[in-house]
């Protein structure tokens, strides 16, 4: 036993691997996003690396130029309640947004992945940025919700979800076969919820789980975002490019937590990143370079104009620069670019960077090379205030989780950064965050 | 090979049972509802009787006299995701209601698991009878929707989740990786609905599954219920009480499906039933008058109150019989009691009795005693034109359900009346119930 702080580690599983042409590598599974089987055995993979977490994405449109990936896919939470009976002992963090679905199914459906699982279920809580409509239209919207707007709704639906998840005393159920007491109607409670977008009465028809609610996870990194993440969330899920970026975040995010009152240690803040792992420095370059040659100029032109509205790409091929377009100067509210925008203003990266930036498979030079090289980037944010664990995106899977795992782990392990075995069985107990009280309980305590 | 008719078997997996008082004998595990590796014990006895199906209802609302199993229990669709990895190729058919949740929501959830379970999914399509409104109140709504206005919505709804499940022709997926064409942007559909109760756009981000869709259930026994599911049901599922009943809905029922312009050999009428083996007729009386005996007179007066709410009970016992409170006369809007009507008039029974029917786990006479009693009731049914085959709701779980799988279908196995081995992988391959064509094949056939 040591109190010594360790690392959280997430794995961002998502069939090829995040990269969007990762699909066309010789190894890829190209039909992996709707394969079980193989995301068994990716979150098999990520358990035997001791992860903290299996993290599935989730969005709730797709178009023509969506990442390969997403276009036929599992929806997350069936995907980990599968994965929790072909796992036993990993975090299971399945997204879903507060956008577009009642706040009593949604309850209901991640209390019961919970149970499932038996306490190993988490919730990545988005909102959905929609800036095209996509998503509003498949629900009956002709426009997307304005984004402080979602938030407010957000933050009631998390309001209304943790008090159904509160219905049932844990003490509740006393099935008392001799006299015939089921339960004790004292310790069922309504929530009687009215307010601005919810009306919902009560009780949930499922108890608490065995880590009382699931964990709540969140990734808000606009300004209205962080407001409500620092109410709610117990796992932040960030991306910045470089050391200086992490940590000016990780020393603000604290200092907002704070400021709502609670406890800044019992928040976690994942950085992530995509490394790329070779033998040496330049067996890394070599397959960064190969991953980003199965970028087509059609794909990545289209959608580069699909993103940059306003841009005329005719005549330009992934080979030009930022700067010929003018990208680095562009006022875009994207919280995507915006989080870019200052790497695209100061390296004036070629159009197939930008792109690979854009789709999230891009960290910076620390990120690639040899084993030894991204444990020590792991260790220096860790160590130097930048971060409480990392979020693995691995640009290709299923190897970059397999030498992940095979390479970088022990390093970590060895170092005494990381665990060497699951010490506890809920994904609370392996993140060392408490069970949250039920709200009713202590009117009969 | 054998072109000789079947019976199709459905297994009800509910908790200790369906007797309200099931939890209280001696073997129960009145935990079970919410016990992930009971579940899977029982889908994986069910499949060692090689049935069709592990049925599982559900609702989206409790109240203090529910039934002890349905307080504390799993969402369904997580429920069958989980139960896809226990077991290999009993179909998993999961309640769900089309009143409360947006179709696009819904058509991702079931396809989600049908991929999961290798098509072996199925989605029983409820519209929530609510006449407290207790479910609406979970759902920001006053009153609960109007009996046929549920249909419509309904109807409605099955187009929407229909034709989402289309939304990608089977063969759009090309994954080249040499050219780096993924799919085929002429077979990716957006179905643009734009009716009464519902505007969605599509396309749904998941493709046909290995059976095309979901397998399709209901219970409809309405009028506006029947109709509904003689448009779009794949099986119906019913509760008679006896031969005359059970062939008289038969012959009914298959003529609105015939008058629906469809095959009426391409849906299945399973009938519900709640068997009580033992080895001997008085073993099995036995037995019956045990489960009786736990139903507590507070439990059965505070349900029976609550269900009649113009009657007063005060100063009856469970022993009165129904004539002496005028149960039978009664006109009573729910379908539940509409279909006992009949036997409560009929027999006259205990309230003991009156209760135990209305809670569902109550079969004739027919349906208690020794195994060869139990085959020679499914036989007649089966062969005399009142049953394509069954759902077993046993009144107690897991005995009911082991009882019958090692006991009743060994005898029919030995008649040949029900299969020995699955032949198929699909819940469609296992019913007989072809694969529906994709409706925008045709386009480009």
């Amino acid at each position: 036993m040591t109190a010594k702080r360790q690392i959280k580690l997430s794995a961002y599983l998502v069939g090829t691997g995040m990269h969007t042409a990762s699909w066309r590598l010789p190894g890829a599974q190209p039909g992996s996003s709707i394969d079980i089987d193989y995301y068994k055995r990716l979150a098999q993979t990520a358990e035997r690396g001791k992860f903290d977490i299996a993290f599935l994405a989730d969005s709730l449109a797709i178009n023509e130029v969506s990442h390969p990936n997403i276009l036929n896919r599992f929806e997350p939470i069936t995907l980990i309640a599968a994965l929790a009976g072909a796992t036993s002992h990993i975090g299971l963090v399945a997204t879903a947004s507060t956008s577009y679905i009642e706040p009593f199914n949604l309850a209901r459906l991640l209390m019961s992945v919970d149970h499932i699982s038996k306490g190993r279920a988490g919730w990545n809580i988005v909102t959905t940025r929609d800036l095209s409509g996509n998503t509003a239209r498949n629900f009956g919207a002709e426009e997307h919700l304005e984004h402080s707007f979602r938030y407010q709704r957000a933050a009631e639906f998390l309001q209304v979800v943790r008090g159904l998840w509160d219905s049932w005393e844990d003490d509740a159920f006393v099935r008392d076969k001799e006299s015939g007491v089921f339960f004790d109607p004292q310790k069922l409670h309504r929530i009687q919820h009215k307010d601005e977008f919810f009306a919902v009465e009560g009780p949930l028809n499922i108890g608490r789980s065995p880590q009382g609610h699931p964990v709540l996870v969140q990734a808000g990194t606009s300004d209205s975002g962080q407001s409500f993440s620092a109410q709610v969330a117990e796992v932040i899920f960030s991306i910045k490019y470089n050391f200086a970026d992490a940590e000016q975040f990780y020393r603000s995010y604290k200092g907002i937590v704070a400021d709502a009152g609670r406890n800044p240690e019992g928040v976690h803040i994942l950085q992530g990143f995509s490394p790329i792992i070779g033998s040496t420095d330049a067996e890394a370059q070599e397959k960064r370079k190969q991953l980003e040659s199965f970028i087509s100029e059609e794909t990545g032109i289209s959608f580069l104009t699909d993103y940059f509205k306003d841009i005329d790409f005719t005549g330009y091929t992934l080979d030009a620069r930022a700067d010929e377009l003018g990208l680095g100067k562009l006022q875009l509210a994207k919280s995507d670019y915006r989080k870019h925008q200052l790497v695209i203003e100061r390296e004036n990266p070629t159009l197939r960077e930008v792109y690979s930036l854009l789709t999230g498979a891009f960290s910076g030079e620390d990120w690639v090379g040899p084993p030894e090289k991204i444990a020590d980037t792991m260790e220096r944010w860790f160590s130097g205030g930048a971060a409480d664990g990392f979020m693995l995106m691995a640009p290709s899977l299923p190897d970059g989780l397999e030498d992940f795992v095979d390479q970088v782990v022990p390093i970590l392990q060895k170092r005494g950064l990381f665990r060497t075995e699951y010490e506890g069985a809920t994904l609370r107990e392996h993140l060392g965050i408490p069970v949250p009280p039920n709200r009713f309980t202590s009117i009969h305590a």
